[in-house]
Order: structure tokens, then C-alpha cells, then sequence
């Protein structure tokens, strides 16, 4: 099929075209590769049309069961919704959200849903990379959410802050130690912070904790920014909070404006281009026969205190460049 | 003079030899870099020796006084100490330390003492590589205290973290809201927050805000870390706490080992190696004439959403591989 006509497909909402793109763009082809980038340079002018969403938090949180619950309750006020995921340990387990399908049953049936697992295997860059292509093929589909949850390995909660417009942290229902599961610095990418299980016997220490995340973000955010993240309390199992959050997305969005996210959306695309760049550009190094055959003694040198850094990359890269 | 006499003259402590070679390491003359590259790989064996720390803290918390009397401290019980400073803003300012000469006016007068400025000009990837230089030269010279500051401007406190053995966090007499001078992410690169001016009138509030300081850190580090940061109150006009300051930088040189210190210092050098090879590599990519001939159109068509960031990367990359 032309990509003319699969790009039409896409458009008129046709789930099956939709998907088989997504996997063109997550495949390591060449040619599948060529081919999704063409679809996408044909799509470009439908996208851009979704509220994005980054969700993240610990094992357990209840991201599944949050996505699952608000998702529906978005679903039904009209919205047309689509989970992606980004799991850097998904070249072991296969995708988190795969095995999460019964906890997204109602999204995984509803007509106006669309869940997709993250794409397997590669460096977290590809993976990343590979989402964003997914969300922006998801919203010329015409899903005017998209979720993008990462289970919070690594840094993987920063490639997704770096393609969404907010990022949500979920948090347990227990502040203070209890929260060792929270990488370094991802608090602080947070624009919202949820507290789930606020319900039954976690209602108190959820408020609690709600209490002494919100002294933490005072801590660590700027009070003169616009935006004063705020921290709600929802139960996704009780169905509670759900239109709270989506207001403060609202919210967060109406203080962007509209010049501020596409000034948002505008940094992240190139940022986005500067990172393809970077990895290419290492890769290309690597792979360079002349700096492969010297790399392991430069670095073992190096290691040692055998050769200073800057000599040792100096002579890497005049070997790439050619110079010797 | 030639290399081996300088770093002879430079290993037995000749004020004059090493500071010279810290100006040819800062130059961006070719030939001073070269001079000084040839200079480190003699001095490299004669490195090592020092118990690398680094200082950071917002504006007016007290670096400089701290220092002043921590660095005379150890001066009294025998200790040779070394201060540079990493000033991003440097460029414009001249150097941070500099203006601060009157501040640190025992340490400068010290023949035990080495007080360096921050190098002016150019990225704070230069700055860094030039101030490791520099740390390395003033190892060789035989400082077995090397203390880097940096006034916490963006990321200069992540090139100083990935620098030193310790990083120490000065912070004000006052949590909470008044921590906004603090930058994402910094307090989770402390190893050791020292809370100044814990004297007079500030002696309550200093204690309030060691208080909130520990419970906001317990939120952010796992506490199934080798190490618990802990916070120390010092004050540096009274010159109290500089002991146990001294004291806690032993335990957590105790608690990383001789092969944990080496792995970490190893990792570093490494770490460095790849910096230098990322920025090089990005520069010569700017300056390719055919990815000069295209950037600026690439840029603006990928913020616009003209062409997906895939391609555009994609297309810079084959111009400057020579492939088109
Ligand atoms: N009490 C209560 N339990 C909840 C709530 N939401 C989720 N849970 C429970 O928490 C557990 C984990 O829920 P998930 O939705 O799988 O959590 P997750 O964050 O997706 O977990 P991973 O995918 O493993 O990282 C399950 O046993 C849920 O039933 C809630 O709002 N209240
Ligand atoms: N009460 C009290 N004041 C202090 C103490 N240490 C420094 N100060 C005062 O705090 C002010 C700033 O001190 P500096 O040492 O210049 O602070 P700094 O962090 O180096 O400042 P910048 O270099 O501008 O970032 C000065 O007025 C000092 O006298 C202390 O221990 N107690
Ligand atoms: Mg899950
Ligand atoms: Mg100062």
C-alpha cells in the first residue's frame, strides 16, 4: 500500500493501519524505518492535536489501575485516548504494560481507546524515540490524550517529561522513607503530584503524605515560577479525584497559553533532533575502524591514570576525523 | 623550559612553575594546550594525592567565608589545600573568586595555600576540563587538599560533583521557601549538606532548617545507600563545626574504600574522556560546512513541525558523514 493511502487510513481513524505504523516505526529495518519516517513527514500537519501526558511513579503506584480508571472517565466525557509506554527494561520482560492488560481491561475494549505496550528491546534513545514517533501517529489517528507512562527506571523519566506537555508523578500513600523507589531529580520534573490510594485505611496517610510531599516540592521548586505544583489526592480503585486532575491539567495547560506549549513543544522537537544527532553521531564513532581498534586501550588508560582524558579523546578523534 | 624541568619544578612546589602551567592549560592557544597536555601525562604518575571536594551553595551562603576558615583550619593541623573555583558566568564577571580575594585573605597569604580563580571564557565544558587540569597539576604539586567551588549556575554543580571525591552543599540558615536559590536536582548530589551561619540570631533557625533539610533528603536518597547524607551545622564567621565537617569527610572516604574511591575516580576519568569526545564531536559537526549550509533550515523545520526530528537528524548526519 502507498503511503498516501495508509496515511489516509490513519487519519480516518482506521486502528489496524494505526498499529501496523507503529511497528513500522519500532522496527530496526532499514526499509521499515524509511517508510515510517515518510509516513510521518505526510502525517506531520495532523498531529500536535493531543493533550500529552507523561505519567510516572514507583512499582505498584497504581499507574495501571490510575490510567485505566482516568482514561475511562475521559472516555466517557468524549475524549479519544491512547496509552503508550516506555520501559527501558522491556528487553527483558517484554513490556510492562503487556502483562497490566487486565488492569486496563475497559480501556483495552473501548472503541475510543487505544493501548499500546512499549516497544522492545534497544538503548532507552531508540525506545524513546520510537514513542515519540507513536504518539505523534497516534494523534494524527485523532486521540486527542495521550498518556505516555514509564515505570521509572533509570532515566527514563526524563525522555518522558522531554515529549509531553505535563508530567505526572503518582505517589504511594506513605511519604518519608518510604519513598525509595523515586529516582534522583524526578520529583523535580514533576508539574503535578498525585497521591493514589487515598481510600479505606490509606485515606489518613495519604493526606499525610500529600502534606510532606508538597513541604519537599516547596524545598525544591522555585516559588516564583507560574506554575505552583500542586499536589492532589485520588483513589483509582474508588474512582475519586479523576476530574480534579484533569482540571489541573487544564490548569497547567491555560498557564502555558497557547504561545507558551508551542514554544514547549518547539524546544522538545529540536532538543529532540540534537539528541538523535548525539546518539548518531557516537554510534558513528564507535563504529569507526580506526577508533575501535583504539578505544578499549584508550579507556583502560585512561581508567588507570595512564593517559590524561583530554589527550586520550584528542587522539580518538583526529583518528575518526582522519587526521591520522 | 622544557617539560621535564617544569614539571620537576612544578613537583617540588614551585608556586610560580605551577601556576604558569595552570594558564597554559586554560589558554586556547594550540600550542599552550599541547604544551600542557605533554605537561600532565609527565606530572599524571605524581596525582592522585588529594582529597578532591567540592562546594556548592546559593550566593551569599558563605562559600568563601567557609572556606577561608575550613582551608586554615587544616592548614593548622598540616595540610597543604588547593581552592578553584568553576564560575559559568565567569565570562562576564571575571571569576567569582576573584572579587572575593578580601574574603579568603588568610588562605591567599598561606605559602600552604593555593587560591586559583575561575578560569573566564568559554563553555562550562572548557571551564571543567580546565579546571580538572588544574586540580591534577595542583595533586602533582603536592596539595593533599583540593577544594572546588562553584556558584551553582545551572549545570556547574553536576561538572564539580562529577570532579571531586565529596560533594559538599552549603545551605542558608532557612528551609523552605527560601531555598529557591537552590537548582533542580543539586541537593541529590550532596554527599554532606552543611548548614552555615548556625550563630547569634541565626542559631534557631539554623537548627529549624537542618531539621527540614534531613526529612526533605530522607525523601529524596534511598536509604538503603551505603551512605546517609547527613547535615552538619557550621558556622564559618565563628569558626565552629569545621572539625566535624572534617570529620565526616573522613567517614564517607572511609565508607567508599581505597577500591571504591579508585573505581569512582576511574569512572570520572572515564566519564571526562567521553565529555571531551561528545563535545568535540558536536563541534566539528557544527563547523561541517555542509551541516553549517543546512542547520539553521533543519531547526526551524523541525520547530515548526515541518519535517519529523528523525529525518531532519538523519539528513545533518549524512551531510556530515559525506554521504550526500
Ligand atoms: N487501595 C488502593 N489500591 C490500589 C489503587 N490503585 C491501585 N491499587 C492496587 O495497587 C496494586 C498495584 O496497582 P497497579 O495499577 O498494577 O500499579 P502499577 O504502578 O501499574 O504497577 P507496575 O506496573 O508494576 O509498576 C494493585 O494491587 C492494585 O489493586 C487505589 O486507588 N487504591
Ligand atoms: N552570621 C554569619 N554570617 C556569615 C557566615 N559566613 C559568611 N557570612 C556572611 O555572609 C555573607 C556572604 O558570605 P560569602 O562568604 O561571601 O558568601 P559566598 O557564598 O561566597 O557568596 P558568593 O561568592 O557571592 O556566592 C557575608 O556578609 C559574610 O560575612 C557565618 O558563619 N555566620
Ligand atoms: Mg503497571
Ligand atoms: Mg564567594
Amino acid at each position: 500500500m502507498d503511503i498516501e493511502e495508509t496515511a489516509e487510513r490513519i487519519r480516518t481513524g482506521d486502528r489496524r493501519a494505526l498499529a501496523r505504523a507503529i511497528t513500522l516505526a519500532e522496527s530496526s529495518r532499514a526499509d521499515h524505518r524509511e517508510r515510517a519516517e515518510a509516513l510521518l513527514a505526510v502525517l506531520l500537519p495532523a498531529t500536535g492535536g493531543s493533550v500529552r501526558l507523561g505519567i510516572s511513579g514507583p512499582p505498584g503506584v497504581g499507574k495501571s489501575s490510575f490510567i485505566e480508571a482516568f482514561g475511562s472517565r475521559l472516555i466517557e466525557e468524549g475524549h479519544r485516548v491512547a496509552v503508550l509506554a516506555i520501559d527501558p527494561s522491556s528487553r527483558v520482560t517484554g513490556g510492562s504494560i503487556l502483562g497490566d492488560k487486565t488492569r486496563m481491561e475497559r480501556l483495552a475494549r473501548s472503541p475510543e481507546a487505544f493501548v499500546r505496550p512499549s516497544p522492545t528491546g534497544g538503548s532507552l534513545g531508540g525506545v524513546a524515540r520510537r514513542t515519540r514517533e507513536a504518539l505523534l501517529l497516534c494523534e494524527a489517528a485523532g486521540f486527542d490524550v495521550t498518556i505516555v507512562e514509564t515505570v521509572g527506571v533509570g532515566q527514563s523519566e526524563t525522555a518522558v517529561a522531554d515529549m509531553v506537555d505535563l508530567f505526572l508523578l503518582l505517589l504511594p500513600p506513605a511519604g518519608g522513607d518510604e519513598l525509595q523507589g523515586i529516582k534522583k531529580g524526578v520529583v523535580e520534573l514533576a508539574d503535578l503530584v498525585v497521591v493514589n490510594k487515598a481510600d479505606g485505611d490509606l485515606l489518613a496517610s495519604a493526606r499525610r503524605a500529600a502534606a510532606e510531599y508538597q513541604s519537599a516540592l516547596r524545598m525544591l521548586r522555585p516559588t516564583t515560577a507560574d506554575w505552583q505544583v500542586p499536589v492532589l489526592q485520588v483513589s483509582a480503585r474508588e474512582e475519586r479525584g479523576l476530574d480534579e486532575v484533569w482540571q489541573a491539567v487544564g490548569r497547567f495547560r491555560a498557564a502555558l497559553g497557547e504561545a507558551g506549549l508551542a514554544r514547549k513543544r518547539a524546544a522538545q522537537a529540536r532538543a529532540w533532533m540534537w539528541s538523535e544527532i548525539d546518539d548518531s553521531l557516537i554510534r558513528a564513532f564507535r563504529a569507526h575502524p580506526a577508533v575501535a581498534a583504539r578505544l578499549a586501550e584508550a579507556e583502560a588508560a585512561v581508567s588507570e591514570g595512564r593517559q590524561p582524558a583530554a589527550t586520550a579523546a584528542r587522539e580518538l578523534l583526529a583518528a575518526f576525523l582522519g587526521r591520522t
